[in-house]
């Protein structure tokens, strides 16, 4: 599973959300703490054990260490709260509950401290979520970086929603709700390296509120999933990996900011493996697809949306892009890192 | 709510467990996400909205940052599921689901990795608790310590049960299944400082099994909790603290291992603010109080149970010691730090 060099120690590139981090996890994580919810490898598990006749119990955790702290667009704060309601949302859940666990670096400015749960508390509000329960640690300093937060989140979600990737069938349009790379570009441009200015903000965000309109007009969505780390790319390789159907996107129909499309010129990064922290893939039934890309048009978290790509015979377990002058390339998953600490 | 040096940074002793920490978390954190279900400040939250007739769904969190992370006993990972399910337990919940966040430093090995998944699967294996979603983020070299691992924590626990401070009346016994401050030495022997060498174990243990027995014998448990982080001194003083009653506890009826008390007077530290990881401090009525205890002493979790006090009409708000010569002295919640990252 892992190489000699690999299996020595863990590296930045563990964490990036690529190929190695996904070995990784189906090597040891997923060994190990084996169990029918948790093998689903989802962005939230289903509780079984909790849900009634009429509704299930979502549950699933992210820890956030994105440098700097504070971006254009959002802070750890607003991402620890939004990115735990996307993994939630994208399962057709709405997000209820909230935990907050801190640990901090000893030395940190109260009013940071108070500027980040303000957000939190703000954002929180917004969505009608409740943060519930919490802890806090706090450790020596250059033992961790200002603040690392993790949050949990509950969600429930009505029972019989056909969502996850065995009901994605050939034919399908994969469909996204605005310009890809937003959020990485944001994080870049506030670490003041590369000499990188940019006018882009984080797309950070909650989708409950696109993502529940979604599935009311419509009960042709097939899958949903928040591309952050790794990108477009790496979700759309964790959609088909493995199984019998490939996904073809289009260059042309991607939409990215020209600023963004410079900077990554500049830096020799790949838009579609930026992260995205507002962004939701949606697979759907092609009847569908227009209609439900009319309606995200019209929603404020889907204005720049397009219908970006489709489900293809071949190649299997393969992501292809075919280019403006026709011509096809293989995306494969991010191998390696390209931004640590993005989120 | 902070004095003025407190307001400018966060310090060590803000992530204590003590005074600092309760009055951080009383003027922001609570101020700021108030909510009925936070406002209860207890070890796990009782989720209203997706609790049926029968049940109720408990929810909790916490962040590990334990220093070293392998110590007699137990280590970070065994912490981590133990620590979680506890907070649980002593809600009266039987914990089913946990998250695990982990924040890996890069560089650690492999096999440490694997060493602490392999111990949070055995003990998740042995409690019946599934590890359901998880999440991974790799920071650089000094920007973390090793590993810091999240787990929050979803239990039931039957409705009807009337535990809680507010249940808590003069008269009532004061239970502790076990020897004080094992964890804490544990720990500091591990970190090979004070030319400190002991043999204590850490006592890190999932509660359920013992906590279930004694809900199961009596319905006059009226409030329990688990002494981590500031010690018994410090959940003490939270049980009383601006209510109308006071708690007495009897120096010589506190167990206290002879080796502990030696390391103790060595190092200057009170046992009675050194963390356990495996300990209750359970109330309850008068009536029904030997027959837990005695109930205790026959469960392996309990062997060294004692009755170590009582709830009194004075001091208000107060919790005294009564030592061996029959003087009284007030035992404060901790100041300030006494062990950083002990869990």
């Amino acid at each position: 599973m892992m190489n000699k060099d690999q299996e020595k120690r863990i590296l930045l590139s563990h964490g990036s959300g690529g190929k190695m981090m996904h070995d990784l996890i189906a090597g040891l994580f997923r060994e190990k703490f084996s169990n029918e919810m948790l093998d689903r490898l989802s962005d939230s598990a289903i509780l079984s054990g909790v849900s009634t006749k009429e509704r299930e119990l979502c549950f699933t955790t992210d820890s956030y260490v994105v440098n700097p702290i504070f971006f254009l667009g959002g802070d750890i704060g607003k991402l620890a709260v939004c990115g735990t309601i996307n993994d939630l949302a994208v399962e057709g859940a709405i997000p209820l509950y909230l935990s907050c666990g801190m640990i901090i670096e000893e030395g940190l400015e109260y009013k940071t401290l108070e500027k980040i749960v303000n957000s939190m508390a703000r954002i929180a509000q917004e969505t009608g979520v409740k943060i519930v329960t919490g802890d806090l640690k706090v450790v020596e300093k250059n033992k961790a970086d200002k603040i690392f937060i993790n949050t949990a989140g509950i969600g429930l979600r009505k029972k019989g929603l056909h969502l996850g990737k065995e009901y994605i069938t050939i034919g399908d349009k994969i469909l996204i709700n605005g310009t890809l790379g937003d959020h990485g570009i944001a994080v870049l441009t506030a670490r003041g390296i590369f000499q990188l200015e940019t006018d882009i903000r984080s797309d950070c965000a909650a989708l409950t509120p696109l993502i529940q309109d979604i599935l009311n007009l419509s009960d042709q969505v097939k899958f949903m999933r928040d591309p952050t780390r790794g990108g477009l790319a790496t979700t759309l390789n964790e959609i088909v990996s493995g199984g019998s159907s490939g996904i073809e996107i289009h260059e042309q129909d991607l939409p990215i900011k020209e600023e963004t499309k410079a900077a990554c010129e500049l830096l020799g990064f790949d838009p579609l493996f930026l992260a995205n922290e507002g962004k939701a893939v949606i697979i759907a039934d092609a009847r569908d697809a227009d209609k439900i890309l009319e309606r995200m048009k019209k929603h404020p978290l889907g204005k720049d949306s397009r219908m970006i790509g489709e489900v293809v015979p071949d190649p299997q377990g393969k992501v292809v892009m075919r280019t403006g002058i026709g011509s096809h390339r293989i995306i494969d998953m991010l191998v390696g890192e390209q931004l640590p600490r993005i989120c």
